[in-house]
Formats: structure tokens, C-alpha cells, sequence
């Protein structure tokens, strides 16, 4: 065997990947409306103060908060209604000493008048007076200009990634344009002398591409566009020539190739030859994808990904997910999503080995049941099957029957 | 106050709206490489058996597994290769009795083998022959025709939601069009007399639209199409016309309107109006989100969420969500993710209540930290802040700092 693994834990070896890998410098300006997922380029500062005016928080009345210094239910302060702030207007009403302005929840406040009084502490005496019950501070019951955002502070650090909640807080300021990362071109090479297309009709010996298309959905789930560069024979040459169209044409390149020793060597040896520093890693105490390959040529993260379908998604995930994001301008990826769960069965590990384990999930009195599912890991079903990846940690001789586990869920 | 809120909890509300909203019957047929997160149309079943040869799952040699029986480490079987099987093709190469073929995992089995041996079970003795150090039972390391999926097994069913695996997996049974459900149009309606669109400079009183383009977001996150139908006055007249026009043109319904008890009660009354049953739900003991109206107008889904931010988002997540998903045709909804944090400080709230808090969340020695994030709920940055809610159940009277939290992310 030509293959020499030095296995180190997989953190390790992100490690190692990160020290040689660039971000992207390309920035492009897009429509708020349409940044969904997207990576912001540089610290963006509120343009404004949020919010402009004075705003009532509550439905109720805009009163001076002296003259309801006292006020109880025994003894209620007695206050004079002079209008209605209307909705959207800032109405020229003043509040006077012992007066008050109806309100609604994000009207205006009225001039002279310095806090809110609830409704529901209030009594209506007649069309023009109210009673009120209870003693206001200044301030209460409303936000100040600036109260919840202040122009030029900080909304989002340059790599946040933008939610739902962000796109609403920008349209809230007024930003309809914002400058964003490109996305990093992830392009996909499927090397096998065994692979065809989903189109072909395979002959004895051959199977479809099944990588390409399960890795292009996990680099869009990533916020990648993912270049997929067809099937490539297992030949040295050919591959090695594939690999440097991949490197001029993208920013990542996945190199998913079949499971044989050999096949996987040359692997290895073609990233190499692509630049440097090449393969930095090859071989990770992880199962499944012990056999993985992390290397950078010029600043771009090139993956030797394992040919089964399983091990790519768990290599993925561990490596290339934060990869891309790290690329994309996003040193701290967004959390993946991990729910804690009940184990069913027992499942066997070795201590200094990361295992991941397709289970599936179900919900009793309110906890989560995660049922391993045995059997080869190059089954396609095993995937389609499952909710997620229980993770048994390095140091963990497996985990036992009713021990909690964290699931990654995909 | 007109108000009359029967407050019931979350769940039941959910219970109550889904007696009244209809499936989409509309499908469509989309390529498999550009059908991620749609929803399958009807039981998707294997065109086909996979694998379709016999393949090794391993690095070794194809024998007849009779000629290992009794073979160990000091009494090996000598056996005489006679080729070797390439990748990607059915080779004539028969195995007789006491012979071997050299394979790759994933490589056809030579005609009269019934097992492979591992090359670590093997030493090479001379150019021909090996030596087997185990004996092998009949199917060691191999997939026989159909192992992973029978023809006719069933794949998908109805409803299911396609993940990168999934794909995968169809692209491996040579499934190149998939029959979908139409994704369900999302109309959403905001209203208010002081809400102006983000290219406008807002005059006193007036703010800009935060919730279309916040619940857009959270459509497009959820697999449903956003078709925003403008700002809409707080005039129950034109409210009634917008809200017609968006039950004729989508599929779902959502009017983000004012905090104010009378616009609340002016945008269900408008609801009422536009068919039957109406109005099913308005009130939930729920905080933030209280004053939700859920609806059904001739089996469409119709949504009052509050006017503020936090609320609408913690309403979207609970009811308009899972609606989306059955509404789509996929009746239970992918599980969202939620971690399991550790509470930083105490959280009160009341019994009978469900409360969600926004939290930011860091990790400490592998175990999630949840911080509330207090403030007034109407904040953006409360949202722009946080990494996702933390859940008070129904049963609990607060939390107190130490207590395990689940958190929705977002």
C-alpha cells in the first residue's frame, strides 16, 4: 500500500485547510429584496435613527408624566382629552399642563407631552376628561428617536449572513441596495471509469453519477453555485486536466472519486501536482471519511471527497460547508442544525475516531428518539432514510441505549 | 373594547385552522437537478434495482467462498488469480474452483464468485497465487442485485420533502423528472396608515415597511412563492378589496397589520367578511403573537400577524410555517432546527402561556449558552441580535439561569 494516512482529528485538519485558504474579494451590489442568504461585504452602518420620531408603544394617551405624579385608584389624576394623534402624522397638538392626546400603538407622540399612558390605566369620566390610575416616569411607553437603532451604528458586521429578520431591519432604514460577497463558484468533478450520466442506461460493471448532483444541492444549500464539470475517467491525465480547468474556473473544487485504494492515491497525487502547497491533509480519524483529501493550490481549497454517498455528506459538511463560507467572506458559519436527541440502540465506536451515524428521528412526550440506521454505508436508502447524523465525539467508546446524542439533521 | 379574545393555546389553534385549509391539487414535473426542497406529487417508486450487477464493496478478490472454509492464519487457502475485473465493466472472467479475480470496491463480480476477500485477508505468494487468511461466508463484502433498492420499492412518498440526498438518489436510479406540487403563492398584505415602502423618505409619523419583506424571507425559507401586494391603508374598505384580490390570485394569505386594538379588530371583522367559516382563532396565549387571527375563506388559509417584528416572526414559525407545508402538499413539515442551550439567566413568564424570547447564542466546552436579549419586542435590532428563540412551554412558570432551553434558530 502506497497510501500513507496520517490521521489527525478533523478539527485539526479544518485547521490546517483554513491556515491556506483565501477569501474572495469580488463584491457586487444587490437589491435588499433579493439578499436573502447572502454575504455582506464590509460593516454596514445605519444610515438613520430608528425610529425618526417619538412613537407611542402602547394604545393609551401622550400625557406630561408630572401630572400623574401620585395618582392611584383611590386618587386618579384627572386630565383633559384635546385631540387624537392621528396614524402616519405627526398632528400639530400640543399637551398642556394637565392635558392629554390619544394615542395608537406607533403613533406619534404629541409636542409638550412626555410618556404614555396605557388605556387599560385609564377611566373615561367624559367625552373630554380621563381618569388615570397610576403614576408615570418620563418616557414610559415609548421609544425615543434612536431608541432602537442609531444612525452609524452597527448593523451587521462585514461576513454576517442575511436572514429574513436583516432584509426587514434594512427596508426598516431606508438601505435598498447592499454590497454583498460573490458567491463562491464551487466547481464539482466526478472521477470514475464506472460512472455515466442519470441519462445513460448503465452496462453491467457502470452506475450513475450520484455525487454531483446530491453535492450541487448541498453547495446551494450553502449559498455556493455549483459548477458541476462532468464525468472524469480514472486516468492521471485526464483528471489532472479536469482539475486545472476546475482551479482556473471556480473557487472551490470537490473532487468526488471512487473508493479503491488506487483511485483514491492518484487522487492525491494529481491535486499535488496542481500547485502549491497541494495535499494537506489525507486522512481524517472520522468515520465514515477516513480517506479524505484537503489540499489548497494558490489559495483555493481543493477536496478529495470519498465516492460513497454517505462519507461525500459527512466530509461535506464537516469540511467543505465552512470552507465555502470561509471563501464566501463568512469567517463564522451560520450554526448547521443539530438537535439533541434520545438514542435507541446501542452503537459501537472506537475512542479517537469521530463516527457519524444516519439515524432517524421521532418525537415522544416532547424529546427526540434517534434510531440507527445500520447497515453499508454506500447505500443510497440509508441516506434517503435518514434525518440526520448522530455524532459519537472522539473521545466516546460508542454510546449507549438511552444516552442523548446531538443529530445533525439534514 | 370590542375585543373579545378566547384565548387557546398554540397547538389547538394550529388543530382548529387545519380542519379548514385544502391541499393544492396543481403539480408539475421538474428536472431532478433543479427539484431541491420541492415537494413530491404522489408515491415516487424505484423505476429500477440497484445495484443493478453485483458489486464489491471492498478492495480484494472475488472467490468462490467455499474454497476459504477452515483457511486461518497459520492454514491459508492458496488461490490462483486469474485477472482482473475493471472498472465500469462486466469482464468474461470466471472464477472456477480455486481461483480468484482481482476488484476495486465498486467493481462487478467475476462470473462464479459468491465473495470477495478483503486484500487485508490476502498475501501475495508469487506473480499468481495468493493466500487467504480467513474464510468467508457466501455475500461477504458485496451488494447482490437489489440491495439497496427493489425495483417497485417505494422511494418518496407523497409529500415528501427533496433533500441533496434525495436527488442523489433519483439521479442514481436514472429518475430524471419528478413529478412536484406546485409551490403554494403566499399573497401578503401590509397595513397601516403610517407604514410607507423603503424608497420613501418617511414624514413625521410615518415608518417604512419592515414585515413584507421580513415574511418574503421567511416564504421563500419555507418552499413558498412571495407575491407582496403592497401598503394598504388602514380603511376597512380598502383592506376588504386588497384582501379579495389576494385570495383570487394566491394560495395563502397574510395581512401584517397595525398593533392597535381597533385595527386588530377592523382586520378581522374585513376577514369575516370575505367567505366562510372566517375568522377560526383570534387569540392565542402566546407572547409575543396574542392577538393572531387564523382563518379559512373556501379552504384558503388566511393570516392576521401583528404589526411588529417579533411577534410576526414568532407567528410565521407557529402557524404560517406548517400551513405553507400542508397547504403544499407535504403534511408534516420538516422538523426546524432547534438546539438545546443552556439559559444564562432567568426568563420569567406565566402558566398557560407558550413564550418565545429572542436569545443570541455562543458555545462554551460544547454546550450551547442562550442569552436573552431583553427589550422592547418591537425592536429590529432585538431580531438582528439574536441567533433564535428560546421556548417557554405552556406548563412552566419562567426558567431560571442553568435550565436547558430549546431554541428555534433562525
Amino acid at each position: 500500500m502506497s497510501e500513507f494516512l496520517t490521521l489527525i482529528t478533523p478539527e485539526e485538519a479544518l485547521r490546517r485547510l483554513n491556515a491556506h485558504v483565501k477569501t474572495l474579494v469580488g463584491v457586487e451590489q444587490v437589491r435588499v429584496t433579493d439578499a436573502l442568504g447572502r454575504i455582506v461585504a464590509g460593516d454596514l452602518r445605519s444610515p438613520e435613527d430608528l425610529p425618526a420620531f417619538p412613537r407611542s408603544t402602547m394604545d393609551g394617551y401622550a400625557v406630561r408624566a408630572a401630572d400623574t405624579y401620585g395618582a392611584s385608584e383611590g386618587l386618579p389624576a384627572y386630565l383633559r382629552v384635546v385631540g387624537e394623534m392621528p396614524m402616519g402624522k405627526h398632528a400639530a397638538l400640543t399637551v398642556g399642563k394637565g392635558e392629554a392626546v390619544k394615542v395608537h400603538t406607533g403613533g406619534a407622540l404629541a409636542d409638550g407631552a412626555d410618556a404614555i399612558v396605557m388605556v387599560e390605566n385609564t377611566q373615561q369620566v367624559d367625552a373630554e376628561t380621563i381618569e388615570v390610575s397610576r403614576p408615570l416616569a418620563p418616557g414610559e411607553n415609548l421609544l425615543k428617536i434612536g431608541d432602537d437603532v442609531k444612525k452609524r451604528d452597527l448593523l451587521f458586521p462585514s461576513g454576517h449572513v442575511l436572514r429574513p429578520q436583516d432584509i426587514g431591519a434594512m427596508t426598516a432604514l431606508g438601505v435598498t441596495q447592499v454590497s454583498v460577497f460573490l458567491r463562491p463558484r464551487v466547481a464539482i468533478i466526478s472521477a470514475g471509469d464506472e460512472v455515466v450520466t442519470p441519462e445513460t442506461s448503465p452496462a453491467p460493471g457502470q452506475v450513475r453519477d450520484i455525487n454531483t448532483h446530491t453535492i450541487s444541492g448541498l453547495v446551494r444549500q450553502t449559498g455556493g453555485v455549483p459548477v458541476p464539470q462532468g464525468i472524469v475517467r480514472d486516468d492521471a491525465a485526464e483528471l489532472e486536466k479536469a482539475a486545472r480547468r476546475a482551479i482556473n474556473d471556480a473557487d472551490v473544487v470537490v473532487i468526488s472519486s471512487g473508493s479503491s485504494v488506487s483511485t483514491r492515491d492518484m487522487t492525491a497525487a494529481v491535486i499535488s501536482s496542481l500547485g502549491k502547497p497541494g495535499v494537506l491533509v489525507h486522512g481524517v480519524s472520522l468515520r465514515p471519511g477516513k480517506p479524505t483529501i484537503l489540499a489548497a493550490v494558490n489559495g483555493k481549497p481543493v477536496f478529495g471527497l470519498p465516492g460513497n454517498p454517505v462519507s461525500a455528506m459527512v466530509v461535506f459538511d464537516l469540511f467543505v460547508r465552512p470552507t465555502i463560507f470561509t471563501v464566501g467572506g463568512c469567517p463564522r458559519p451560520p450554526m448547521p442544525p443539530v438537535v439533541t436527541a434520545r438514542l435507541t440502540h446501542n452503537i459501537a465506536s472506537t475512542t479517537g475516531r469521530e463516527d457519524y451515524v444516519p439515524v432517524a428521528l421521532a418525537v415522544k412526550d416532547g424529546t427526540y428518539l434517534a434510531t440507527p440506521i445500520f447497515g453499508e454505508s454506500n447505500l443510497i436508502t440509508t441516506l434517503v432514510r435518514a434525518a440526520g447524523l448522530a455524532k459519537i465525539p472522539l473521545d466516546k467508546h460508542g454510546l449507549t441505549a438511552g444516552e442523548m446524542v446531538s443529530v445533525r439533521l439534514f
